[in-house]
């Protein structure tokens, strides 16, 4: 362990490689607990339980339970930006990028399903986490969209508007497809049905073009 | 009050108009007192004293808190569909109603902030009534897009996907501007650029047409 780090690290920030694994195994068995349980019934005991882990090596790295939801949601968002990130390496334009994060976001909610409920109750203990999980979603996808507009890759138009419309609308696929209808999420290529129908509307909208009016 | 009817009453449903205007009363301070104070925090008596009623009144209409937040969910889609079902009135088809459909819906919702709030944590309480609520907005929603594709109005398309992406879009865009951005929903027109964004994209998408092509 090496003191001479001059960035400051934050209380319960772990010194060693295996204190990052420690925490990384508490915030992991947080998540798994919350999400079968749910955050009211959930103890600091039924997280430690799961985890392996003494409850004072709970208190070494978290100073609650609402503190380790706080991380967990930040740390819920890192991952899931990587994995959409990375999924969508190789495509050719935006629109390309839109179907390939939308296949990707509703498997991974598919996989992962705590994610949306440790989600979803976050909102009830700390209003501005839940909100600044979604603020920072909006301002990078925001950010895509100025650069495909810049690209002359998507129509000009309000960029923010359209990223909290495309962000609401994967998000209630998911609710649907990924999450409650169990069957519509098996197999390979379960969710292609659904990529096909957003990706004719993300590129020809809902009205009739000269190519398809009668 | 006549005896005659032949439909069987729930227990708890008012006989005379007096008790539906109480058990209304009732209904309305349980989405006051659930919207400030949160369910969990929130109990009976908390809603009796908002209503003006003794607490003995609350259990001639609702057996607990948890059955309240039942006929609330129910009452407020209720409501809503309503609301915007006469809202779209007058407008020439099916993208029109849809503009018209949004911007009545954000409106809604910055009027009515504790829908929301009532909404999101029943599905906490009672996962199946919160399924059911979306499940029945978009049984409607995606009857009302199949009609629009029999008339030529819309683009064919599988609009049971489309009706989730659409509820969505809305919802997530009523969370950003109606709810967290106090300002942005200040003013008669305030949502107008918003609904004037997401009328280009459900008209035209996003890709670049002929027009647009540099």
């Amino acid at each position: 362990m090496s003191t001479t780090t001059q960035a400051p690290q934050p209380p319960g920030a772990p010194k060693t490689a295996r204190g990052a694994r420690t925490r990384a195994k508490i915030l992991k068995a947080a998540e798994d607990t919350f999400g079968t349980l749910g955050y009211h019934r959930a103890g600091v005991t039924d997280i430690t339980r799961a985890a392996g882990v003494a409850q004072g090596t709970f208190y070494t790295y978290f100073t609650s339970k609402e503190e380790i939801l706080r991380e967990l949601v930040m740390d819920l968002g890192h991952k899931l930006r990587a994995h959409l990130a990375a999924q969508v390496i190789g495509t050719h334009d935006r629109l390309g990028a839109e179907e390939q994060g939308l296949k990707a976001f509703l498997q991974y909610l598919s996989d992962h399903p705590s994610l949306y409920r440790v989600l979803q109750e976050a909102q009830f203990v700390d209003q501005a986490i839940y909100q600044e999980y979604y603020e920072t979603f909006a301002r990078g996808y925001t950010d895509m969209l100025n650069t495909a507009t810049r690209k002359g890759e998507i129509r000009p138009g309000n960029n923010q508007h359209r990223a909290w419309a495309l962000m609401g609308l994967s998000h209630f696929l998911a609710l649907k497809y990924a999450l409650w209808d169990q069957r519509a999420s098996e197999g390979e290529h379960a969710f292609d049905p659904i990529v096909e129908t957003m990706s004719d509307f993300l590129r020809n909208g809902l009205a009739l073009n000269g190519r398809d009016k009668p």
